[in-house]
Protein backbone atom coordinates (compact mmCIF):
# COMPACT_ATOMS: atom_id res chain seq x y z
CA UNK A 1 0.00 0.00 0.00
CA UNK A 2 1.33 3.36 -0.94
CA UNK A 3 -0.61 6.85 -0.16
CA UNK A 4 0.12 10.33 0.39
CA UNK A 5 -1.69 12.64 2.54
CA UNK A 6 -1.79 16.38 2.34
CA UNK A 7 -1.30 18.27 5.53
CA UNK A 8 -0.32 21.53 4.25
CA UNK A 9 -1.07 22.70 0.52
CA UNK A 10 -0.24 26.34 0.58
CA UNK A 11 2.82 28.67 -0.19
CA UNK A 12 4.56 30.71 1.59
CA UNK A 13 1.95 32.84 3.73
CA UNK A 14 -0.38 30.76 5.08
CA UNK A 15 -3.90 31.87 4.16
CA UNK A 16 -7.66 30.66 4.03
CA UNK A 17 -6.95 28.37 6.24
CA UNK A 18 -4.53 26.50 4.24
CA UNK A 19 -1.54 25.66 5.76
CA UNK A 20 2.21 25.73 4.54
CA UNK A 21 3.72 22.20 3.02
CA UNK A 22 3.43 18.70 4.81
CA UNK A 23 2.74 15.62 3.41
CA UNK A 24 3.08 12.06 5.50
CA UNK A 25 3.99 9.41 2.90
CA UNK A 26 2.19 5.89 3.97
CA UNK A 27 3.98 2.91 2.98
CA UNK A 28 2.93 -0.19 4.03
CA UNK A 29 3.41 -0.12 7.83
CA UNK A 30 6.13 2.76 7.35
CA UNK A 31 5.17 6.32 7.93
CA UNK A 32 7.80 9.41 6.34
CA UNK A 33 6.83 13.06 6.79
CA UNK A 34 7.84 14.81 3.84
CA UNK A 35 9.04 18.86 5.08
CA UNK A 36 7.17 20.37 7.61
CA UNK A 37 5.67 23.81 7.56
CA UNK A 38 4.63 25.80 10.79
CA UNK A 39 1.66 23.74 12.50
CA UNK A 40 2.49 20.59 11.03
CA UNK A 41 2.06 18.68 14.74
CA UNK A 42 -1.23 20.51 14.64
CA UNK A 43 -2.29 19.04 11.49
CA UNK A 44 -1.40 15.48 12.37
CA UNK A 45 -3.10 15.90 15.76
CA UNK A 46 -6.60 17.36 13.46
CA UNK A 47 -6.00 14.24 11.20
CA UNK A 48 -5.20 11.54 13.26
CA UNK A 49 -1.61 11.17 11.97
CA UNK A 50 0.16 8.93 14.59
CA UNK A 51 3.60 11.11 15.39
CA UNK A 52 5.18 8.04 17.15
CA UNK A 53 4.82 5.71 13.58
CA UNK A 54 7.05 8.02 11.87
CA UNK A 55 10.73 7.29 11.72
CA UNK A 56 12.13 9.11 8.77
CA UNK A 57 11.70 13.10 7.86
CA UNK A 58 12.79 14.70 4.45
CA UNK A 59 13.87 18.23 4.53
CA UNK A 60 13.53 19.77 0.56
CA UNK A 61 15.11 22.88 1.50
CA UNK A 62 15.13 25.75 4.27
CA UNK A 63 12.43 28.16 3.21
CA UNK A 64 10.87 28.18 6.10
CA UNK A 65 7.73 26.79 5.07
CA UNK A 66 8.85 23.61 4.55
CA UNK A 67 10.34 23.34 7.62
CA UNK A 68 9.26 25.51 10.62
CA UNK A 69 7.36 22.98 12.21
CA UNK A 70 9.94 20.56 12.33
CA UNK A 71 11.73 21.62 15.61
CA UNK A 72 8.27 21.66 17.48
CA UNK A 73 7.29 18.28 16.41
CA UNK A 74 10.89 16.53 17.27
CA UNK A 75 10.42 18.21 20.63
CA UNK A 76 7.25 17.46 21.32
CA UNK A 77 7.96 13.94 20.22
CA UNK A 78 10.45 14.16 23.50
CA UNK A 79 7.99 15.31 25.57
CA UNK A 80 5.96 12.48 24.60
CA UNK A 81 8.83 10.16 25.68
CA UNK A 82 9.95 9.01 22.43
CA UNK A 83 12.28 6.41 22.57
CA UNK A 84 13.03 5.06 18.95
CA UNK A 85 15.76 6.73 16.66
CA UNK A 86 14.49 9.31 14.22
CA UNK A 87 15.86 9.75 10.59
CA UNK A 88 16.17 13.06 9.38
CA UNK A 89 16.94 14.09 6.19
CA UNK A 90 17.82 17.81 5.11
CA UNK A 91 20.25 20.24 4.20
CA UNK A 92 23.35 20.42 5.82
CA UNK A 93 22.87 23.08 7.47
CA UNK A 94 19.64 22.66 9.29
CA UNK A 95 21.33 20.31 11.80
CA UNK A 96 22.82 23.75 13.26
CA UNK A 97 19.47 25.27 13.56
CA UNK A 98 18.11 22.51 15.53
CA UNK A 99 21.42 21.76 18.12
CA UNK A 100 21.44 25.69 18.42
CA UNK A 101 17.44 25.59 19.29
CA UNK A 102 18.14 22.81 21.62
CA UNK A 103 20.81 24.49 23.46
CA UNK A 104 19.69 27.14 24.46
CA UNK A 105 16.39 25.47 25.49
CA UNK A 106 18.58 22.86 27.58
CA UNK A 107 17.14 20.19 26.05
CA UNK A 108 18.37 17.01 25.86
CA UNK A 109 15.91 14.36 23.12
CA UNK A 110 15.17 11.37 25.15
CA UNK A 111 15.99 9.58 21.60
CA UNK A 112 18.60 9.01 19.17
CA UNK A 113 18.12 11.84 16.32
CA UNK A 114 20.37 10.58 13.04
CA UNK A 115 21.11 13.63 10.39
CA UNK A 116 21.78 13.16 6.96
CA UNK A 117 22.83 15.61 4.90
CA UNK A 118 20.74 15.61 1.77
CA UNK A 119 24.28 17.29 -0.57
CA UNK A 120 26.35 13.70 0.74
CA UNK A 121 24.17 11.07 -1.46
CA UNK A 122 20.97 10.44 -3.52
CA UNK A 123 20.30 7.00 -2.70
CA UNK A 124 18.76 7.97 1.18
CA UNK A 125 17.36 5.02 2.44
CA UNK A 126 17.50 1.26 0.73
CA UNK A 127 15.83 -2.30 2.60
CA UNK A 128 14.01 -5.03 1.60
CA UNK A 129 10.57 -3.05 1.76
CA UNK A 130 11.46 0.31 0.38
CA UNK A 131 14.17 2.82 -1.37
CA UNK A 132 13.75 6.58 -1.08
CA UNK A 133 16.11 8.63 -3.35
CA UNK A 134 16.63 12.08 -3.38
CA UNK A 135 17.05 14.70 -6.75
CA UNK A 136 17.91 18.20 -7.23
CA UNK A 137 15.43 20.86 -8.39
CA UNK A 138 15.19 24.28 -9.40
CA UNK A 139 15.09 26.59 -6.87
CA UNK A 140 16.17 29.95 -5.34
CA UNK A 141 18.60 27.89 -2.49
CA UNK A 142 19.23 24.65 -2.83
CA UNK A 143 16.87 21.95 -2.90
CA UNK A 144 15.80 18.28 -3.42
CA UNK A 145 12.78 16.11 -4.33
CA UNK A 146 12.38 13.15 -3.30
CA UNK A 147 11.25 9.81 -4.87
CA UNK A 148 9.88 6.99 -2.74
CA UNK A 149 9.36 3.15 -4.57
CA UNK A 150 8.35 0.00 -2.77
CA UNK A 151 11.22 -2.47 -3.36
CA UNK A 152 9.78 -5.11 -5.57
CA UNK A 153 8.46 -7.92 -3.17
CA UNK A 154 9.78 -11.61 -3.66
CA UNK A 155 7.75 -13.75 -6.12
CA UNK A 156 4.79 -15.14 -4.77
CA UNK A 157 5.08 -19.27 -4.13
CA UNK A 158 3.01 -21.39 -5.48
CA UNK A 159 3.48 -24.37 -2.81
CA UNK A 160 1.27 -27.15 -4.38
CA UNK A 161 3.15 -26.84 -7.50
CA UNK A 162 6.29 -26.73 -5.77
CA UNK A 163 5.17 -29.86 -4.03
CA UNK A 164 4.21 -31.98 -7.41
CA UNK A 165 7.77 -30.97 -8.62
CA UNK A 166 9.14 -32.53 -5.50
CA UNK A 167 10.88 -29.52 -4.60
CA UNK A 168 12.15 -29.67 -0.65
CA UNK A 169 10.62 -26.62 1.98
CA UNK A 170 13.70 -25.25 2.70
CA UNK A 171 14.82 -24.30 -0.96
CA UNK A 172 11.06 -22.33 -1.05
CA UNK A 173 13.10 -18.79 0.12
CA UNK A 174 15.17 -19.33 -2.84
CA UNK A 175 12.47 -19.74 -4.63
CA UNK A 176 10.66 -16.81 -4.27
CA UNK A 177 13.91 -14.73 -5.02
CA UNK A 178 13.94 -16.05 -8.51
CA UNK A 179 16.34 -19.20 -8.46
CA UNK A 180 15.58 -22.16 -10.62
CA UNK A 181 15.74 -25.38 -8.79
CA UNK A 182 17.73 -28.55 -9.84
CA UNK A 183 16.41 -31.86 -8.66
CA UNK A 184 18.48 -34.94 -7.70
CA UNK A 185 17.89 -36.52 -10.60
CA UNK A 186 19.35 -33.94 -13.09
CA UNK A 187 15.83 -32.14 -14.13
CA UNK A 188 15.59 -28.09 -14.22
CA UNK A 189 12.28 -26.89 -12.40
CA UNK A 190 11.91 -23.30 -13.76
CA UNK A 191 11.68 -20.81 -11.20
CA UNK A 192 7.95 -19.48 -12.92
CA UNK A 193 6.21 -23.41 -12.75
CA UNK A 194 6.45 -22.99 -9.24
CA UNK A 195 6.48 -19.07 -8.27
CA UNK A 196 4.32 -16.36 -9.84
CA UNK A 197 5.27 -12.64 -9.95
CA UNK A 198 4.83 -10.47 -7.16
CA UNK A 199 2.35 -6.91 -8.06
CA UNK A 200 4.99 -4.15 -9.33
CA UNK A 201 6.29 -2.24 -6.59
CA UNK A 202 4.72 1.40 -6.13
CA UNK A 203 5.81 4.55 -6.59
CA UNK A 204 5.40 8.43 -5.53
CA UNK A 205 7.56 11.21 -6.22
CA UNK A 206 7.17 14.61 -4.46
CA UNK A 207 9.24 17.07 -6.75
CA UNK A 208 9.26 19.83 -4.04
CA UNK A 209 9.49 23.64 -4.99
CA UNK A 210 11.13 24.40 -8.50
CA UNK A 211 10.66 26.39 -11.68
CA UNK A 212 10.32 24.72 -14.53
CA UNK A 213 12.76 22.30 -15.53
CA UNK A 214 12.50 19.62 -17.97
CA UNK A 215 15.69 18.10 -16.32
CA UNK A 216 13.40 17.04 -13.52
CA UNK A 217 11.89 14.39 -15.58
CA UNK A 218 13.99 11.55 -15.10
CA UNK A 219 14.19 11.38 -11.48
CA UNK A 220 10.33 11.60 -11.35
CA UNK A 221 9.50 9.33 -14.68
CA UNK A 222 7.32 6.48 -14.84
CA UNK A 223 5.81 7.09 -11.09
CA UNK A 224 2.38 5.97 -10.34
CA UNK A 225 1.86 9.24 -8.45
CA UNK A 226 3.71 12.96 -8.90
CA UNK A 227 3.02 15.55 -6.59
CA UNK A 228 4.58 18.46 -8.44
CA UNK A 229 4.00 22.23 -7.10
CA UNK A 230 1.94 24.94 -9.08
CA UNK A 231 2.04 27.87 -7.24
CA UNK A 232 0.02 29.98 -9.67
CA UNK A 233 -2.44 29.56 -12.85
CA UNK A 234 -0.86 30.06 -16.47
CA UNK A 235 -1.13 33.34 -16.79
CA UNK A 236 1.15 34.04 -14.39
CA UNK A 237 4.74 32.16 -16.02
CA UNK A 238 6.69 35.27 -15.53
CA UNK A 239 5.70 35.84 -12.36
CA UNK A 240 6.44 31.92 -11.68
CA UNK A 241 9.61 31.93 -13.26
CA UNK A 242 10.87 35.30 -11.33
CA UNK A 243 10.62 33.20 -8.12
CA UNK A 244 11.37 29.92 -8.71
CA UNK A 245 8.11 28.41 -9.24
CA UNK A 246 5.82 26.92 -11.79
CA UNK A 247 2.22 27.13 -13.34
CA UNK A 248 -0.34 24.54 -13.63
CA UNK A 249 0.11 23.76 -17.43
CA UNK A 250 4.18 23.69 -16.33
CA UNK A 251 3.55 21.28 -13.58
CA UNK A 252 1.56 19.41 -16.50
CA UNK A 253 3.96 19.43 -18.58
CA UNK A 254 6.55 17.61 -16.49
CA UNK A 255 4.02 15.03 -15.58
CA UNK A 256 2.94 14.31 -19.33
CA UNK A 257 6.96 14.11 -19.84
CA UNK A 258 7.46 12.25 -17.40
CA UNK A 259 4.34 9.28 -18.25
CA UNK A 260 3.74 9.60 -14.96
CA UNK A 261 0.36 7.86 -13.51
CA UNK A 262 -1.57 10.45 -12.24
CA UNK A 263 -0.11 14.23 -10.67
CA UNK A 264 -0.86 16.02 -7.76
CA UNK A 265 -0.75 19.86 -7.58
CA UNK A 266 0.09 21.75 -4.36
CA UNK A 267 2.00 24.56 -3.03
CA UNK A 268 -0.97 26.95 -4.27
CA UNK A 269 0.08 31.32 -3.21
CA UNK A 270 -1.92 33.32 -1.00
CA UNK A 271 -3.48 35.08 -3.43
CA UNK A 272 -5.78 32.81 -4.84
CA UNK A 273 -8.98 31.91 -2.55
CA UNK A 274 -10.70 29.60 -4.87
CA UNK A 275 -8.70 26.57 -6.25
CA UNK A 276 -10.90 24.90 -8.75
CA UNK A 277 -8.98 26.78 -12.31
CA UNK A 278 -5.83 25.07 -10.91
CA UNK A 279 -7.62 21.63 -11.34
CA UNK A 280 -8.84 22.40 -14.77
CA UNK A 281 -6.03 24.14 -16.19
CA UNK A 282 -4.12 21.31 -14.95
CA UNK A 283 -6.04 18.90 -16.81
CA UNK A 284 -5.61 20.71 -20.03
CA UNK A 285 -2.57 19.31 -20.59
CA UNK A 286 -2.35 16.04 -18.26
CA UNK A 287 -5.63 14.53 -18.08
CA UNK A 288 -4.80 12.76 -14.68
CA UNK A 289 -4.60 15.72 -12.07
CA UNK A 290 -5.72 16.44 -9.15
CA UNK A 291 -5.48 18.96 -6.58
CA UNK A 292 -3.53 18.36 -3.23
CA UNK A 293 -6.20 18.90 -0.75
CA UNK A 294 -5.31 18.81 3.13
CA UNK A 295 -6.96 15.97 4.99
CA UNK A 296 -7.03 14.04 1.91
CA UNK A 297 -5.26 11.09 1.39
CA UNK A 298 -4.22 10.12 -1.99
CA UNK A 299 -4.16 6.02 -2.70
CA UNK A 300 -1.77 4.94 -5.27
CA UNK B 1 -7.76 51.31 26.77
CA UNK B 2 -5.92 48.20 28.18
CA UNK B 3 -7.07 44.95 26.96
CA UNK B 4 -5.13 41.29 26.41
CA UNK B 5 -6.16 39.14 23.57
CA UNK B 6 -5.19 35.38 24.28
CA UNK B 7 -3.75 33.06 21.32
CA UNK B 8 -2.53 30.75 23.37
CA UNK B 9 -2.96 29.04 26.94
CA UNK B 10 -1.31 25.75 26.80
CA UNK B 11 1.46 24.46 28.23
CA UNK B 12 4.26 22.63 25.75
CA UNK B 13 2.44 20.13 24.09
CA UNK B 14 -0.42 21.37 22.02
CA UNK B 15 -3.49 19.28 23.07
CA UNK B 16 -7.42 19.31 23.25
CA UNK B 17 -7.07 22.67 20.46
CA UNK B 18 -5.17 24.59 22.71
CA UNK B 19 -2.15 26.27 21.55
CA UNK B 20 1.20 27.36 22.98
CA UNK B 21 1.86 30.62 24.74
CA UNK B 22 1.07 33.82 22.57
CA UNK B 23 -1.03 36.96 23.94
CA UNK B 24 -1.74 40.24 22.48
CA UNK B 25 -1.71 43.29 24.82
CA UNK B 26 -4.16 46.16 23.39
CA UNK B 27 -2.90 50.04 24.63
CA UNK B 28 -4.89 52.47 22.91
CA UNK B 29 -3.28 52.58 19.44
CA UNK B 30 -0.57 50.35 20.22
CA UNK B 31 -0.44 46.54 20.04
CA UNK B 32 2.07 44.33 21.58
CA UNK B 33 2.93 40.79 20.81
CA UNK B 34 3.89 38.61 24.27
CA UNK B 35 5.35 34.81 23.16
CA UNK B 36 5.01 33.94 20.05
CA UNK B 37 4.27 29.86 19.90
CA UNK B 38 4.18 27.67 17.11
CA UNK B 39 0.70 29.12 14.68
CA UNK B 40 0.94 32.20 16.65
CA UNK B 41 0.07 33.54 12.77
CA UNK B 42 -2.56 31.32 12.07
CA UNK B 43 -4.14 32.17 15.28
CA UNK B 44 -4.23 36.15 14.90
CA UNK B 45 -5.82 35.21 11.43
CA UNK B 46 -8.39 33.41 12.86
CA UNK B 47 -8.95 36.14 15.69
CA UNK B 48 -8.55 39.31 13.16
CA UNK B 49 -5.18 40.59 14.73
CA UNK B 50 -3.49 42.83 12.23
CA UNK B 51 0.18 42.00 12.18
CA UNK B 52 0.75 45.08 10.67
CA UNK B 53 -0.15 47.01 13.90
CA UNK B 54 2.58 45.32 15.72
CA UNK B 55 5.80 47.49 16.51
CA UNK B 56 6.68 45.27 19.77
CA UNK B 57 7.34 41.76 20.32
CA UNK B 58 8.28 40.27 24.00
CA UNK B 59 9.91 36.69 23.84
CA UNK B 60 9.84 35.55 27.76
CA UNK B 61 12.10 32.81 27.29
CA UNK B 62 13.66 30.33 24.58
CA UNK B 63 11.87 27.23 25.83
CA UNK B 64 9.47 26.69 22.19
CA UNK B 65 6.24 26.98 23.14
CA UNK B 66 7.20 30.61 23.91
CA UNK B 67 9.10 31.28 20.20
CA UNK B 68 8.89 28.66 17.86
CA UNK B 69 6.12 30.93 16.00
CA UNK B 70 8.20 33.67 15.57
CA UNK B 71 10.35 32.98 12.58
CA UNK B 72 7.34 32.23 11.13
CA UNK B 73 5.67 35.27 11.92
CA UNK B 74 8.29 37.97 11.17
CA UNK B 75 9.22 36.38 7.86
CA UNK B 76 5.02 36.59 6.76
CA UNK B 77 5.64 40.27 7.54
CA UNK B 78 8.18 40.42 5.03
CA UNK B 79 6.36 38.57 2.62
CA UNK B 80 3.72 41.25 3.00
CA UNK B 81 5.85 43.78 2.13
CA UNK B 82 6.24 45.19 5.62
CA UNK B 83 8.07 48.22 5.77
CA UNK B 84 7.82 50.00 9.56
CA UNK B 85 10.31 49.20 12.52
CA UNK B 86 9.84 45.97 14.62
CA UNK B 87 11.29 45.87 17.75
CA UNK B 88 12.24 42.45 19.25
CA UNK B 89 12.87 42.26 23.37
CA UNK B 90 14.03 38.57 23.47
CA UNK B 91 16.94 36.38 25.29
CA UNK B 92 20.22 36.97 23.57
CA UNK B 93 20.59 34.07 22.01
CA UNK B 94 17.28 34.85 20.22
CA UNK B 95 19.24 36.89 17.45
CA UNK B 96 21.69 34.28 16.22
CA UNK B 97 18.98 31.69 15.87
CA UNK B 98 16.89 33.96 13.78
CA UNK B 99 19.90 35.45 11.77
CA UNK B 100 20.95 31.94 11.02
CA UNK B 101 17.46 30.91 9.50
CA UNK B 102 17.21 34.17 7.79
CA UNK B 103 21.09 33.59 6.32
CA UNK B 104 20.08 29.53 5.07
CA UNK B 105 16.82 30.74 3.18
CA UNK B 106 18.88 33.79 1.65
CA UNK B 107 15.76 35.78 2.93
CA UNK B 108 16.73 39.85 3.53
CA UNK B 109 13.67 41.38 5.43
CA UNK B 110 12.10 44.23 4.05
CA UNK B 111 11.88 46.12 7.26
CA UNK B 112 14.30 46.94 10.00
CA UNK B 113 14.10 44.10 12.81
CA UNK B 114 15.93 45.78 16.24
CA UNK B 115 16.77 43.22 18.30
CA UNK B 116 17.13 44.34 22.23
CA UNK B 117 18.70 41.66 24.65
CA UNK B 118 16.46 41.07 27.79
CA UNK B 119 20.02 40.52 29.76
CA UNK B 120 20.39 44.35 29.44
CA UNK B 121 18.17 46.39 31.03
CA UNK B 122 14.72 46.44 32.59
CA UNK B 123 13.64 49.40 31.31
CA UNK B 124 12.74 48.42 27.36
CA UNK B 125 10.27 51.44 26.26
CA UNK B 126 9.12 54.10 27.71
CA UNK B 127 7.17 56.90 25.92
CA UNK B 128 4.82 59.62 26.88
CA UNK B 129 1.92 56.91 26.03
CA UNK B 130 3.24 53.93 27.78
CA UNK B 131 6.17 52.21 29.92
CA UNK B 132 6.92 48.53 29.50
CA UNK B 133 9.74 47.05 32.18
CA UNK B 134 10.91 42.91 32.42
CA UNK B 135 11.49 40.99 35.49
CA UNK B 136 13.25 37.97 36.17
CA UNK B 137 11.09 35.07 36.99
CA UNK B 138 12.07 31.61 38.69
CA UNK B 139 12.60 28.63 35.79
CA UNK B 140 14.74 26.30 34.10
CA UNK B 141 16.44 28.75 32.15
CA UNK B 142 16.57 32.60 32.16
CA UNK B 143 12.85 33.89 31.80
CA UNK B 144 11.66 37.38 31.98
CA UNK B 145 7.95 38.62 32.76
CA UNK B 146 7.18 41.77 31.56
CA UNK B 147 4.83 45.37 32.72
CA UNK B 148 2.86 47.21 31.04
CA UNK B 149 1.81 50.55 32.29
CA UNK B 150 -0.14 53.23 30.16
CA UNK B 151 1.99 56.53 31.26
CA UNK B 152 -0.22 59.11 33.61
CA UNK B 153 -1.77 61.16 30.59
CA UNK B 154 -1.81 64.55 30.77
CA UNK B 155 -4.45 66.37 33.09
CA UNK B 156 -7.84 67.53 31.40
CA UNK B 157 -7.89 71.11 30.95
CA UNK B 158 -10.88 72.88 31.65
CA UNK B 159 -11.28 75.42 29.02
CA UNK B 160 -13.81 77.89 30.27
CA UNK B 161 -12.73 77.83 33.73
CA UNK B 162 -8.99 78.43 32.23
CA UNK B 163 -10.78 81.62 30.31
CA UNK B 164 -12.70 82.82 33.32
CA UNK B 165 -8.97 83.04 35.25
CA UNK B 166 -7.74 85.01 32.30
CA UNK B 167 -5.09 82.32 31.17
CA UNK B 168 -3.64 82.79 27.71
CA UNK B 169 -4.26 79.40 25.47
CA UNK B 170 -0.58 79.50 24.67
CA UNK B 171 -0.45 78.69 28.80
CA UNK B 172 -2.88 75.82 28.24
CA UNK B 173 -0.14 72.58 27.62
CA UNK B 174 1.85 74.11 30.36
CA UNK B 175 -1.40 73.67 32.70
CA UNK B 176 -2.23 70.12 31.40
CA UNK B 177 1.19 69.29 32.65
CA UNK B 178 0.61 70.31 36.32
CA UNK B 179 1.68 73.62 36.27
CA UNK B 180 0.51 76.99 38.01
CA UNK B 181 -0.25 80.06 36.30
CA UNK B 182 0.57 83.59 37.92
CA UNK B 183 -1.20 86.18 36.39
CA UNK B 184 -0.08 89.90 35.50
CA UNK B 185 -1.01 91.26 38.41
CA UNK B 186 0.36 88.72 40.71
CA UNK B 187 -2.54 86.43 41.31
CA UNK B 188 -1.63 82.80 41.39
CA UNK B 189 -3.96 80.29 39.70
CA UNK B 190 -3.31 76.54 41.09
CA UNK B 191 -3.29 74.70 38.53
CA UNK B 192 -6.10 72.32 40.04
CA UNK B 193 -8.99 75.47 39.65
CA UNK B 194 -8.51 75.27 35.91
CA UNK B 195 -7.57 71.16 35.27
CA UNK B 196 -8.86 67.86 36.45
CA UNK B 197 -7.00 64.86 37.29
CA UNK B 198 -6.73 62.45 34.16
CA UNK B 199 -7.64 59.05 34.64
CA UNK B 200 -5.27 56.90 36.50
CA UNK B 201 -3.17 54.67 34.00
CA UNK B 202 -4.05 51.00 34.19
CA UNK B 203 -1.30 48.15 33.92
CA UNK B 204 -1.16 44.77 33.08
CA UNK B 205 1.67 41.83 34.19
CA UNK B 206 2.83 38.88 32.47
CA UNK B 207 4.52 36.87 34.63
CA UNK B 208 5.87 33.98 31.96
CA UNK B 209 6.63 30.44 33.09
CA UNK B 210 8.05 30.67 36.77
CA UNK B 211 7.86 28.13 40.19
CA UNK B 212 6.07 30.00 42.65
CA UNK B 213 8.39 32.75 43.95
CA UNK B 214 7.22 35.57 46.68
CA UNK B 215 10.31 37.68 44.87
CA UNK B 216 7.83 38.41 41.59
CA UNK B 217 5.35 40.12 44.37
CA UNK B 218 7.16 43.35 44.39
CA UNK B 219 7.34 43.02 40.46
CA UNK B 220 3.50 42.78 40.23
CA UNK B 221 2.46 44.51 42.72
CA UNK B 222 -0.86 46.66 42.12
CA UNK B 223 -1.51 46.19 38.55
CA UNK B 224 -4.91 46.05 37.63
CA UNK B 225 -4.38 42.70 35.32
CA UNK B 226 -2.21 39.90 36.56
CA UNK B 227 -1.61 37.22 34.12
CA UNK B 228 0.13 34.35 36.16
CA UNK B 229 0.72 30.40 34.84
CA UNK B 230 -0.86 27.74 36.59
CA UNK B 231 0.16 24.53 34.64
CA UNK B 232 -1.00 22.26 37.52
CA UNK B 233 -4.05 21.96 40.00
CA UNK B 234 -2.90 22.30 43.28
CA UNK B 235 -2.54 18.61 44.29
CA UNK B 236 0.22 18.48 41.86
CA UNK B 237 2.70 20.98 43.56
CA UNK B 238 5.58 18.53 44.02
CA UNK B 239 5.43 17.97 39.96
CA UNK B 240 5.11 21.92 39.55
CA UNK B 241 7.97 22.60 41.56
CA UNK B 242 9.84 20.22 40.04
CA UNK B 243 9.22 21.61 36.31
CA UNK B 244 9.46 25.26 37.57
CA UNK B 245 5.79 25.91 37.27
CA UNK B 246 2.89 26.65 39.46
CA UNK B 247 -0.24 25.27 40.63
CA UNK B 248 -3.63 27.34 41.05
CA UNK B 249 -3.47 28.36 44.34
CA UNK B 250 0.76 29.47 44.00
CA UNK B 251 -0.57 31.71 41.08
CA UNK B 252 -3.57 32.74 43.15
CA UNK B 253 -1.34 33.65 46.18
CA UNK B 254 0.74 35.66 44.35
CA UNK B 255 -2.03 37.94 42.88
CA UNK B 256 -3.45 37.95 46.02
CA UNK B 257 0.07 39.14 48.08
CA UNK B 258 0.90 41.39 44.81
CA UNK B 259 -3.16 43.35 45.48
CA UNK B 260 -3.73 42.65 41.93
CA UNK B 261 -7.12 43.71 40.89
CA UNK B 262 -7.75 40.27 38.89
CA UNK B 263 -5.82 37.80 37.57
CA UNK B 264 -5.74 34.90 34.51
CA UNK B 265 -4.15 32.07 34.52
CA UNK B 266 -3.13 29.92 31.75
CA UNK B 267 -0.27 27.65 30.64
CA UNK B 268 -2.46 24.59 31.34
CA UNK B 269 -0.79 21.17 31.39
CA UNK B 270 -1.93 19.19 28.33
CA UNK B 271 -2.79 16.38 30.74
CA UNK B 272 -6.09 18.47 31.58
CA UNK B 273 -8.58 18.03 28.99
CA UNK B 274 -11.11 20.02 31.27
CA UNK B 275 -10.35 23.51 32.93
CA UNK B 276 -13.30 24.33 35.49
CA UNK B 277 -11.48 23.54 38.24
CA UNK B 278 -8.74 25.53 37.53
CA UNK B 279 -11.23 28.69 38.18
CA UNK B 280 -12.62 26.98 40.63
CA UNK B 281 -9.24 26.18 42.42
CA UNK B 282 -7.63 29.58 41.73
CA UNK B 283 -10.77 31.19 43.23
CA UNK B 284 -10.84 29.48 46.19
CA UNK B 285 -7.57 31.55 46.73
CA UNK B 286 -8.16 34.96 44.88
CA UNK B 287 -11.92 35.37 44.52
CA UNK B 288 -11.01 37.37 41.19
CA UNK B 289 -9.32 34.73 39.20
CA UNK B 290 -10.24 33.79 35.73
CA UNK B 291 -9.12 31.38 32.96
CA UNK B 292 -7.06 32.38 30.04
CA UNK B 293 -9.10 31.77 27.08
CA UNK B 294 -8.20 31.48 23.06
CA UNK B 295 -9.55 34.34 21.25
CA UNK B 296 -11.38 36.00 24.30
CA UNK B 297 -10.35 39.70 25.49
CA UNK B 298 -9.91 40.63 28.58
CA UNK B 299 -10.22 44.20 28.79
CA UNK B 300 -8.71 45.88 32.35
Amino acid sequence: MLAVTILGNNSALPAFDRHPTAQVVTLDEFLFLVDCGEGTQMQMAKYKIRRSKIQHIFISHLHGDHYFGLIGLITSMGLLGREQDLHLFAPAALHDIIQLQLKVADTHLPYPLHFHALEEKSLLVENDRFRVTCFPTSHRIPCWGFRFEQVKAPRRLLPEKAREHGIPAIFYDRLKWGENYQSKDGTLIQNDWVTEAAPRGKSYAYSADTCYDERLVPHINGVDLLYHEATYLKDLADRAANRFHCTTHQAATIALMGNVGRLLIGHFSSKYEKLDLFEQEAKEVFGNSQLAIEGVSYRV
